[in-house]
């Protein structure tokens, strides 16, 4: 059988990342999604084990401390993480896996997994980044200019990603990510069943 | 207007990426097929223009005295090599180009246009590809034997093109290659419109 596939999903708060992977997963529910962990309080709708496993920072030092994290990060004060088993145990059996995850934690999964396809969602615009990042409720007008100020930061480290999506639509940016996938299936190291067969003497 | 693409179609002779190309093609009518030149005669059926570009040994001298040709090679006594002007104005265009050549002449073109795309066309057994060769009524026993050492090295270079497709059905085969073609286009070296776009301060 050959191994499922590791694809980091990764784009400025507000892009849509998030839409993007849930209705993916809706469709092809095989797909195992990367759940983060953070030692941060749940905003108002956020559900745990959906949107993060929210756990105590006792918790989070114990996971560090057991090599237990793909690769860990800082943003705004707190710690979010990418728990490594069920990563592991989902690729050897078969299954893709998404981590919808920061840039600074892509490249760091990268790092660790360069044969992983790395995507950008990338919004239609910067106004209607700034529209909707400004239209959110829940924060402070000081956290909006520090989200606008990290989206800038990764719309530069945009063009190192292996595909940008532009959100345009829901249906669109889905439909970018089956033909990645399905191509990423073809690429050689996706394919050792079929080599083999073909260079037996 | 972003570029069109360069594709390199490549595979054992008996693998059926001539009859992959010509189904994308008819498809996908927008798209250059680069049609090699060739210094040998056309086999029956063979049409000029179509199948090769047939000229003589002293034009093909000439095109490779004036550098107009993108790679070129020898194969069974014969060169064969493929037009630089033609690929390079459809490029700039925005038309995709499709080279369907060996895969040393595949090799030879990553060289120069190493952001291409290189796409195996594998057969789904090495017992069908030895039937499918020995089929054929046009060709010597001698030159049978050759072909089959030849596919058998070129299937040890399989592993070294971005994808591999498996032509089981062309239906199939076709459907690869879109979905690779459509990938190909979310890479960020297609995508200078929108980067430049989002990066504007």
């Amino acid at each position: 059988m050959n191994k499922g596939q590791l694809m980091v999903i990764s784009g400025p708060s507000g892009a849509g990342k998030g839409t993007i992977c849930t209705e993916y997963i809706k469709r092809h529910p095989d797909t195992f999604l990367s759940v983060s962990v953070t030692e941060r309080a749940p905003r108002p709708g956020e559900i745990d084990g959906v949107h993060y496993n929210f756990i105590s920072k006792e918790d989070f030092d114990k996971l560090i401390a057991n090599d237990g994290l793909i690769e860990w990060a800082v943003y705004n004060g707190n710690r979010y993480g990418s728990p490594k088993a069920p990563v592991l145990k989902a690729i050897e059996e078969g299954r893709d896996v998404i981590f919808e995850i920061e840039v600074v934690g892509g490249a760091a999964v990268r790092q660790q997994y360069p044969d992983g396809v790395y995507i950008f969602i990338a919004p239609p615009s910067l106004e209607g980044l700034r529209e909707r990042l400004a239209g959110r409720n829940t924060e402070t007008v000081q956290q909006i200019e520090n989200r606008l100020a990290k989206a800038s930061a990764e719309l530069e480290i945009m063009p190192h990603y292996d595909y940008i999506v532009v959100n345009d639509t829901v249906e669109n940016g889905v439909k970018a990510i089956e033909e990645i996938v399905a191509s990423a299936r073809l690429r050689p190291s996706q394919q050792q069943e079929i080599i083999e067969k073909l260079q037996k003497k």
